[in-house]
Parts: structure tokens; sequence; C-alpha cells
């Protein structure tokens, strides 16, 4: 079955929303997503996220999110935050055809990489990754991600909890 | 000896330029860094990249750069890209102090989390974000970061190399 790609727009944000709750179930992470359906919207709007939909007969079957970075070493990059077909509709090249999609951003804007992050166990995605000549960081040079949440932040900055400070 | 932090602007580019190739020299990967002295001052007037310098009697010892980026799960987030102290200057409170800057800024903005790479061999500096709190992305969910590199890009949107697309 064919499918078209449209860049997405804020009268996705519902369907957007909705599809990164279920990329979080498959990652097993599902207390992840922690963003509101207006939340969604307003990033949209304000170019905070920018990405694709995948369409097969005007229902959207999948999509891709990403941000701007800017690295210290590379400039301006992208950063594939979210990419994700929906079961019914997976081994027909939707997912090569969303990330050739920001690949050919990534191009026209003479950005020297485009970044994102995987789970270890998710082969299948990284045997794609692989084949398409990306390279695993940490595999590379040893790098791991770190994160410091806002409990920690709140601590950090000097208070003993989140109303403390 | 006491030290002053203050907000990065375009005349500190060519003193960050320099310090972002002695930390990757420290990173042992002296050939990362690929941005120009011009790039670096634009980068900081468009607030593509933003952060502090540490002063020992107007001499800068020490800087921090980040950039913003924006998570499908957790919103508006800080990317903490580069910390450097000068050798000469360490162990004296300089890079805590450049952390908490930084840390300050996701405070005050309400974000829900900071986030950045580091080493597996850096020992000295997984300690450190321990001791605040950090969570090790790849220890607690098997979270690995990727790269398409240009050269990738260019032959994945279509063709066989970098001009020939």
């Amino acid at each position: 079955m064919s499918f078209t790609i449209i860049p997405a727009t804020t009268d996705h944000a519902a369907v957007i929303n909705s599809m990164t709750h279920e990329l979080a179930e498959f990652e097993k992470l599902p207390n992840g997503p922690q963003l509101s359906e207006s939340e969604f919207r307003e990033a949209i709007a304000e170019k905070n996220l920018f990405g694709f939909v995948a369409l097969i007969e005007e229902q959207i079957v999948g999509f891709v999110m990403c941000y701007y970075g800017f690295s210290t070493w590379q400039g301006k990059f992208i950063f594939m935050e979210d990419l994700y077909v929906r079961p019914a509709h997976r081994k027909g090249g939707i997912g090569k055809a969303l990330w050739k999609e920001v690949a050919k951003v990534a191009y026209e804007q003479n950005l020297r990489r485009i970044q994102w992050t995987v789970l270890d166990w998710n082969t299948n995605a990284i045997n794609f990754y692989k084949s398409i000549g990306a390279t695993d960081m940490h595999d590379r040079d040893g790098w791991l991600d770190f994160r410091l949440f806002r409990p920690a932040i709140a601590q950090f900055v000097g208070g003993n909890s989140e109303n403390g400070v």
C-alpha cells in the first residue's frame, strides 16, 4: 500500500502525542512521556520540534520528530527525537522514508551530522542504522549520556527539595 | 585564589574556541572541534550557544557552553556541551561553580532536565556527576548515542558522494 509523507503541523499534535506514548510502550519506558497535547502543539508552532508524518489514505500511521542542537565541535545539527511506525504498517519502507526526509533536511542545510539515541537491545533498529553508515558513539569513543533531573537540579542549586530553594 | 563567573559574550569567542581545543586534547579527541572562531562568535551572538566563563584577575581560566534542546518526553532542556577548567586552576571549585550556574538557569526556567555526555574512562567526572545525583542513561535504560555524519547523510539521501547528489 502506498503512503505519503508530509511535514508535521500543529493539526497533528494530538496524534503525534498518542504515538509518542505508543513508542514509549514499545521502548518499555511507558512513564517517559510527560508532555501534554497542548505542549506538543506549542512546540510544533514555535518550531522547537519539527518533523514529518506518514499517511495512508489520510490516516496517520507514523511520524518523526526532531529538534536542532548546536555542537561546539560541529555547529548546528539535527537531533532525531522519535521515529515511529504503527505495527500494522511496518516493513513497508515507511520508517526508512521518514528517516530520509530528515536526512534531506540535514543535507540541504549543509549540517555536519544527525544524532539520536537507541536502546542497546533494539537490534533491528541498530542493524538498520549501521546499514546506512551510522556511528555508535559509545563503541567508537566511549561516550555515555548523563542527565540531571529536576529533583537533583533543585538540590544542587541549594535547596533540600523542590520547594525548599 | 578567588574567581568570578560571568555570562559568556562574543568577546570571549576566541578564548572559548581555544579552550574547546584544549578540552578535546584532554578527551583524546583532538580532531573533534571543527568550528572557526567566527562560527563561535556567531553562535554566541545568535544564542545558539550560551554559557559562562570563569575569571581570575581578568584572565579566563574556564568556561561552560550549552544549548537548548527539546525533548518529546520532557520539553525544553539544557544540553551542557563543554565544561573546562585550565589545569593550573583545577581543584579550587571552579568547575562545580560553572556547573551550578547552568543548574540555576535550568532551575529558574523550570526545565525538567540537564543533559550531557561523558567519556566512560573519565572517572573523576563520572564520580562528581554521581555525587550530585546525575543519572547514567546507558546504565539505567541502555540508551546509546548514534550519529550519521555528513558523508553518510549524502550517501543516504541518494548520491554516491558529497558531490554526487
